[in-house]
């Protein structure tokens, strides 16, 4: 049997260390939730946490355990359907909305499963698998990741739901962060531009949509050092920004009129001051104001750099300037779950999403994988913005300068936020 | 003190019992239930059981404990707000759709608040409380009884909406009860009409929709001696009474086209079968077909009466004759929770309610209580049909000959069935 | 051939007579339309003035003239669909919408669709015909009546839809009819109650809603002796009426907020005063202040009534008291085309259709037309209330103390008021 | 006075020839049209064709004469606002969708109004205007051809959604051009990529939104010699195309079901055999077979593509084919209104616009006109796809390699077809 034909120990090692660790994460960060926490859907975009947990299981056993691992045993026949997604060519699955009617099974049957598919996929990585096996296992880990962050924004959407305003993570011993700095004016980093190449490179995981690797002209760009803040954006509400069309997108402009946006999604106003809900729970304006803004959409995005005569800038511009940075910077791992001033050599990565000025489309020769996960990036190239960088709840090795997440530009429940480039 | 101004022992003991008995009961209504199942909101109509379990509570300290029980401490001051559901006389409140988000309070927080209220209301019953108490003790009883029957068909549109459909009910030493002549032809009860008195009459506890009593003329009519069967129906939808538009009313075929309605809410097809979905699980149609059929909305009994040639009877035909009646009948007590095939001698009351074909409209000298309480039923007074007779949800104590329900006709999610006049 | 065979001559002429009034005047009414303006449809409820000229022909041609005129040639095959409303038993026909992309046939066309089809009808009317066309025909005349009052406010709002909001009659001759005790408080007229009979009796037309004549017991009661005025319901406004939810039914209160009502649906408020658009041109209030108040929805009647501490009338109560008396007032024959202050002896009928709390429900025995002709009027009993007296768009001959009108209780855009009962 | 300041003559009479031209095409274009017909409003893209020619006289009036022609005195004040589309910064307008209540003005009123501007600007470039003049004269020529192409597009679907579907234009001497090799497989022009210029060059008009100028890096590519036919979309449609999730973007396959797509906007299915509506009527598909397949949305386009295992080309891609090329092809001028089959040496332009791969977003460098003419464009580069080329409705005047149309991805009223590459 050669090496050709099956992983290396090493590879096999690694996917197991990433397997493992990924799957004990999510469980960690149920910790601060009940039950019921975890059966709240609050918007069409969210899903419940036990939703969540469930789904990722259902990843590794549809993709790899049910094609790979011989005689294996589905821990429930139902679940093959219930917990699909959206993966048509796989089978048939339920309207989304309905995940919030899934009392039953309950949170600890739903933990028995991964337990038993926990357990099958170490079976499987103990057997020598082939190449694809360890293949498919990092990729269920990076699909897991991304279920990661978006069960902490589910959540904060669930908790803000609630009247009652419960609060994700109480820490007494948690310092604010002092501002460092972020008040001040940004700094203009400077790139030539040119023939420049961009797109994933080199035998690391990465998606679909980040190949084939390719060629672009920039034109010279400058970027800012840090995101926008929850203070300047704070004076952009003050100066009626979102009472004057003519800072607005056509539809932007719609969506102001049609759901009554004044403030980024988490702000609320009570005696004329504005506070923001977060992960920690409710904080005036006065101790967040340097903080990077999040929670907005890309309309916000765009109508803010338009108030601020600049521009978003391309996820090209963006890419080659974080290209030879190293991925640093407020993630999950730092455990603040939510933005942090900026520092004194700020990072591209980190704190909030920033929304490029980009249409989430296909790079030349892009090709999705044969079968069912075909579906998992390409069929979403419609209607939908680049947004880079990663934030403060997306997992460090999750992230690199290449990474394209994308979501429609009335989209607000993420931790989105902006970065201006002239 | 006199007996006019207090209650007398006779009456406080008996809301003291009324009121322990309806406490206890929706205790036990929930016993199958996991706190998960009492997260679920399934549709617009519906609310969580555990909403159910909080507001019920909410109306006693609102409309007792705050007004007549002095230095009575609140449980929790926001739950003021949080459980009110539609009194807009009395404090401000959540959106409906947001009672999914009510993670917070937990279920065990809610059970404390019961208690923390049960224990009030009976050291107020101690006091010698003046007969309001009483009158809203009794009020609040009833109020709760209504929220025992919402929770059991809440429950079970939950059940149906998950996809593994789970079963409220199971009972392995239940023998669903044999027909017994229902699938005969019903006979036809004759009533002279004429001048006839209708509305509540006497002491008794009563809602005040039923009020004034007042005379109505009755032209000479007949009633079939039970309530249409599942077998009559899929005679109807065999004959494809789904598909011939000139058997409805206008907006009746109008919410068939848009919700593609061919068979009461809970019946399902497989391979040319119909099954019924209820709170003891999923039963083929010839096991249900004797049955009273269930789940229907009033374009569907209106659509099904012309079909047959007869019609529905009004309130009044309804009420007139089941006046001498005893209310007897396949009621929440009998522990059915289904309805049952007709015996020899049929009871106006229980199984489903039966639409009538008479507008939920104020009575001559219709008076709303005063304040907030005022919103119980005269503001629903619009757009709306009446239903008469209990079902096998409804408690015994709880119906009686005036008792009026009311539903939207599009309405399916309650035991609404029909019982056809001429 | 017998008289009972077919009709006599006075029978014919009649028939003749009221055929030949009724078309001629819709053609009147067209008078100040152009035909871009007989185009226009501007809500769903409404429809072009084009295509009520042709409906209105459709109906004689497709009820009386192919079943019974020998030989008939149709105008144009196509129009058998393309006109035909709503009659599902007769043919398919376009969606409501639609109509307004009719710009073919043109009005010309439409006119000598008209003119064919008189000619045949009359050519029919000389042939002696059966009873049964004759009823149909005086049928179908009560049938363009009504159109000719749509056709009325269908234009109003049209015209009102237009930014530049173009007057249907312009004349200056005419002097505002002078406010003559309309500002006074109204009296109220007494009536007995008891057993009373509703319902058409005799051998005059009558639409099937107003048949089985029979018997209602009645409590004593009171009914203004003039309808609400504009004045009346400005102090409902300036008290805050809209936004007080206590005054409204639920269903009301959801509409005044979806819908942002704060005035009757043809007043427009500039720099803080009132007017209001009529088929006369924009009066401010203080002109129209005495005139009855008109465009009004149920919800609003029911909701000004609360507010006023009194109640609607019932439609039996309206029509027991205008049984005895004569169909006078300001109906269509007047010319005025809108609402008028009420007089010293003011009629019950005319000015505006009066809301009652009444739904819009089948009669004890009542019974549809066979065939499509039975679409007429019987399935729309649901969701509607009933609406008494004609309006100032009416056809006197059209009107009397047992027709039912009918629309759903958000409706605004007829000329629909109210009348106070306690 | 100098050259520099004020148009030279040869500008100046140019100006004026384009206008004189342009103005005369739009009213030949309503010929065949009846004033009815251009009142018709059928879809929520379209508007009247009565409304196309005021508000491209209005722009006139708006953009030049308020501003340049002193003492010019407007035809009528209101149409100020009336006739705005959707210029915020320039003042109110109404609702898009009230056009179709503006019966008053008359065509003749809004003819009278062309004529009055039309003089106004003859008399403006009779006094040798600035440059600016010019320049927004030949902008409002623009202007007015791209409303010459939707108004020929909205009575496309006027007629289409009228059910006796009228023809605009019956040519019994028109010869349907035969098929002239389109059947046959296209051919694959080679391109080689590398550094290319886009984007307009040189004095001659161009919108914004064509500019800058700038360098874009291109893969070797290749583009098929024709546009795709309604013969190869057949195959599509035969080979369940329309029923197949996996060919489609996600968001395409919701439009799909929500609209019940399956085949091209206008054709029709008789028998279980295809035709297709067009200006000059409806054919059989058999006969326009070989025709580009038109009224397609970018969804279909994108899912046939797919299907066919090819894509669709960038922006880019088919500006680089198309920069060297005439403007020659099947436009507007041909007078054919409607997809020609391919002959020997087919264009690039004409027939049809081809969607591309690109999304409409901002070039760099791109800055909008000042004041409310910057809103002509930019203002809706979200969500909306390039197209290319032109249409048999496309003025030849009008288009040029580097025109970008744009709409939503979803449309398909438009002459929008498709082109593959490779």
């Amino acid at each position: 049997m050669s090496a050709t034909a099956h992983g290396t120990e090493t590879q096999v090692a690694a996917a197991a260390q990433r397997f493992s660790a990924t799957r004990h994460r999510t469980i960690e960060l149920c910790a601060p939730l009940t039950p019921e926490d975890m059966m709240v859907q609050s918007c069409p975009e969210a899903s419940p946490a036990k939703w969540h947990l469930a789904h990722t299981t259902w990843f590794f056993e549809s993709f790899i355990l049910r094609e790979f691992l011989p005689g294996y045993r589905a821990f429930h026949e139902d679940f093959t359907w219930l917990f699909n997604s959206y993966y048509q060519s796989f089978s048939a699955f339920p309207e989304k909305r309905l995940r919030a009617s899934f009392s039953r099974p309950g949170l600890e049957e739903v933990l028995r499963y991964r337990e038993h598919v926990d357990h099958a996929i170490e079976r499987l990585l103990e057997r020598n698998p082939v190449p694809e096996v360890l293949r498919r296992i990092v990729l269920g880990a990076n699909h897991e990741e991304q279920h990661q962050e978006l069960l902490l924004t589910d959540i904060l959407h669930a908790f803000f739901s609630n009247p009652l305003r419960p609060v994700y993570l109480r820490d007494a011993s948690w310092l604010h962060p002092a501002a460092t700095g972020g008040g001040n004016e940004p700094e203009w980093l400077s790139f030539a531009g040119g023939l420049s190449e961009v797109g994933h490179n080199g035998e690391e995981f990465c998606f679909d949509n980040e190949l084939a690797r390719h060629r672009v002209w920039l034109e010279p760009y400058r970027l800012a050092s840090r995101p926008v803040t929850c203070g300047e954006f704070a004076e952009f509400i003050a100066d009626r920004g979102y009472e004057k069309p003519e800072l607005w997108l056509s539809a932007g402009w719609d969506a102001v009129k049609a759901n009554s946006w004044r403030a980024p999604l988490y702000w609320s106003q009570m005696d004329g001051s504005w506070s923001q809900f977060t992960l920690r729970g409710e904080f005036p304006l006065v101790e967040v104001k340097d903080l990077p803004v999040s929670q907005v959409s890309y309309f916000e995005a765009d109508a803010y750099a338009r108030w601020a005569g600049k521009r978003l800038p391309t996820e090209f511009e963006w890419e080659v300037a974080a290209a030879t940075a190293g991925v640093e910077g407020n993630l999950l791992d730092s455990g603040n779950l939510m933005p942090l001033a900026a520092g004194e050599a700020p990072s591209l990565f980190g704190d909030c999403w920033q929304w490029t000025a980009s249409a989430y489309l296909a790079y030349p020769g892009f090709s999705t994988l044969p079968g069912a996960l075909g579906e998992y990036n390409g069929k979403f190239m419609s209607g939908q913005m680049v947004l880079r960088g990663g934030s403060c709840v997306t997992p460090a090795a999750h992230i690199r300068a290449t990474y394209r997440n994308f979501f429609g530009p009335e989209t607000r429940w993420q931790f989105s936020g902006l970065r201006l480039a002239r």
